[in-house]
């Protein structure tokens, strides 16, 4: 057994090299790369697919995973818990075949690279044979892991074990009920709160000092994490000691890049602070996409547009830019940026109607997948549920129906993550703060008790919990939207004086 | 035969996914890796390298590569250069047993990191170490290689094909006697020639343009090449539709930066020009180290320092820098910028100088390598060369013995190459000067001819043609050294007024 043990870490720590390599040629892609380089880059990712194809379902590997399966009895708790993940994985890759895997790979590298321009020339047009296409590969793929399930529900599972279309449906319901009627009040009482002085202008160099004092304010280790600059911010990580955060500046938005380093900090923290134990297993990263979003939510939100904490930074905003903020103070920018108005773009989006961007992508994902929805109908369509749930008229799909990459990126199923992240979010700190005095740490600047309450909580054990372990584990309770949608309740009562 | 080349076809793109992935982490290392992931890149890249062994010294392979060689009459020019190039290639790694191949490798990226680190520290002993195993391990490879052969010289003609310290020795003989007399000259006559606006303080944000403009002034395509920024220039590239230059910028030396991108963007024409028909061949790139450094030291200083490009770019620089150019002419810049001026570091020395530093680090290699120099006597000697050959004084070892990154990198007997790159590219111009009148082009800005030039007798036939068929092919003679003895010569002569 000892042996088949050794032989299987062997294997791990070179599925582990391949994973680091195409991690950071995407990155490299993301950040750099000249835009000439795409063929190139998407053949160079079609044959890595290949070849980590071929690895992961090699007779060998599928022999030694299913033989330790069979004893994970007698292995220690992360290996089994590799095998049952691995396991898993297999499954998923085995009932593709090859030629598909390889073309898809390719297909998705090609896809993001359209997708950017696109979306730079408003042109849905040219991303719309690309979006058909991993749509079909999409529900194709799903089908052969699992033919009698509904399509969309396997997606879903895969980005957050055991969500179904079911429990989205009764959870988008219950929001859609508590949040209508406050969504009304909230966008009747908009004069209410002034914003003006968001939109002046602030200097990028300046915007960098404040990302800057922001991780360290988040206590982030900058020897094991970049700050990148990209069009679209995201996190990606190649190990706890490689965590790559990035932004995006714009001069007429400073709370823009403010928010987005602290919502894709929250990610970092997690990747930070997986247990030493974990290091080079696949098991070194977040336990799930809900999970991860929850703490990059968490952070953006519930802490980052906490009084307490507007009241620590402000200081600093204040000190970086004197004459943009030299008629407010730390309670009008706390209320500017917790105020509420319906908007076209998700992630620029409030507390309190970010969820109706989310519902508005599973419609529409759900029934692309059912096959219900054509990409012809998408955008129109896009268009017409923003009217219907936020109000609002798209004005073209830059800011509509390219707003986003996730499709692009053949994510399809993972936008239903940020709703359930925000509400785990507010679960896990309703259970913080049974623990300690969350508001008091987080006013006086100092998150380190945050931190090392959720590293003990979640973080430490990246996969070797699951995501309903580590509600359980870190709530004492299992999911319960409830403590969401009473936080998003009161939180705007309280800012608005209902 | 046909399903034969069809095999190694398939083949030459999974080593080429290889390649450029490797060439991304190594980038991505070099550009914005964070710090304290040292440890995991350098266990990625040992894995990887792991790989490529396995794949490149399989019984497959070779079999594969051994009949089509016999067969090579038969194959098409660019099959059958593919094949003699790789069956050379995998003699060289399958003498290496693999452990000491992945040892080499995770060394060597270790190596990187702990020289940047030592170099910012002027701390010699903590890179000590790695060098003696580098050192070691270059020496015991080339033994592997060619038992009955010098190390030296099999470290020399991987870089040169067919160089070796005879004739570097005698190379190196001509241009010290040559150039020695002339240095003596030129060092007497300093002051004769101001250059004190070339440490005026120039903001970085304007070198930034400087350097965008300059990229267009060579015909960069920037769809294809994109700049970096790093502490140490170097290009690379992983295919003619994406190639990176870096450079950094000094406050205070505009010139620095200025011609590492003339530099750096010499290399990279030299990739984009590579033949169409060579694309995801591995012979599309430069044929040799030695010719690849005689583009990028045609571009800096044959072109670049001429009067003619000088007098052409001025106005620009004059543009970007109203303060700190006023009071200087296109003349008196031409002159400064070629100032010989005995100096330390060797990316910012001058033309004549330039071969001594060349030469420094060919004598400590050479004995490096013979084991008649220790590591633990290198930086004494390393700094009683320079007084010897410079007559200058080395304050430190960071200024000294850890300048350059090419020992790092486990490249040891590169620095030949760029004396050799200079000798070339003297008789190269001397050819094209044949053909039209290159001074008047370049004095009008207009390096097209040049590019085109350079493209129909070097660029396009990327590793097609050895080192040797290159200069044949474009200077209608061999190799002679005379040509950049009389070029340098002239050149000091006209400017010094000797």
């Amino acid at each position: 057994m000892q042996e088949k043990v050794k032989q299987y870490k062997d294997y791990l720590r070179k599925a582990d090299a391949f994973d680091h390599a195409v991690g950071v040629l995407y990155y490299d892609f993301e950040t750099v790369m000249p835009k000439g380089a795409a063929d190139h880059f998407s053949k160079t990712m079609g044959t890595l697919s290949e070849e980590m194809y071929k690895m992961e379902t090699s007779p060998e590997l599928k022999a030694l995973v299913t033989e330790l399966y069979e004893h994970r009895d007698e292995l220690d708790e992360i290996t089994r818990r590799e095998v049952e993940e691995h396991r898993e994985q297999i499954a998923r890759i085995e009932c593709i075949p090859m030629e598909e895997y390889v073309a898809y790979s390719e297909l998705e590298s090609m896809a993001s690279a359209v997708w950017h321009q696109a979306k730079v020339d408003n042109d849905y047009e040219s991303f719309k044979p690309y979006l058909q296409k991993i749509v079909d590969y999409q529900r194709k793929f799903a089908l052969y892991y699992a033919p009698d399930k509904e399509p969309y529900d396997t997606l879903l599972d895969q980005y957050e074990k055991g969500l179904n279309k079911e429990t989205l449906d009764a959870f988008f319901g219950k929001l859609r009920e508590a949040f209508k009627p406050l969504v009304e009040k909230t966008s009747a009482a908009r004069d209410s709160i002034r914003d003006d002085f968001l939109s002046r202008n602030c200097p990028v160099e300046q915007q960098r000092k404040l990302s800057d004092y922001i991780m360290d304010v988040m206590c982030i280790d900058k020897n094991y994490c970049i700050l990148g600059e990209v069009e679209h911010p995201f996190t990606t990580e190649f190990s706890k000691h490689d965590v790559r955060i990035t932004t995006h500046y714009h001069e007429d938005a400073v709370a823009s890049s403010f928010y987005s380093v602290v919502h894709e900090g929250g990610h970092a923290l997690y990747e930070l602070h997986t247990g030493d134990e974990l290091m080079g297993s696949p098991l070194a990263e977040g336990t799930s996409m809900g999970v991860h979003e929850s703490q990059s939510r968490l952070f953006e939100n519930i802490i980052g547009r906490s009084r307490g904490f507007i009241t620590a930074v402000f200081p600093k905003i204040k000190e970086l830019f004197p004459e943009q903020m030299e008629d407010v103070t730390a309670e009008e920018f706390y209320r500017a940026v917790n105020k509420s108005v319906p908007s076209l773009i998700r992630t620029e989006a409030d507390e309190l109607t970010y969820c109706f961007h989310v519902m508005i992508r599973y419609e529409l994902e759900k029934r692309l997948i059912a096959g219900s929805l054509t990409v012809d109908e998408l955008p129109a369509e896009w268009n017409r549920l923003y009217k219907e749930y936020l109000g609002v008229d798209v004005p073209n799909d830059t800011k509509g129906v390219l707003q986003d990459s996730h499709w692009s990126g053949g994510m399809i199923g993972y936008f239903p993550s940020y709703a359930i992240g925000s509400a785990y979010g507010a679960q896990i700190v309703a259970s913080m703060k049974k623990d300690f005095d969350v508001d008091k740490a987080v006013s006086e600047g100092n998150l380190r008790p945050v931190i090392d309450w959720l590293t003990d909580k979640i973080w430490k054990y990246g996969k070797l919990k699951k995501p309903a372990e580590v509600i359980l584990n870190a709530c004492g309770a299992e999911f319960d939207p409830q403590f969401y949608i009473d936080y998003i309740t009161e939180k705007m009562n309280s800012i608005y004086g209902f």
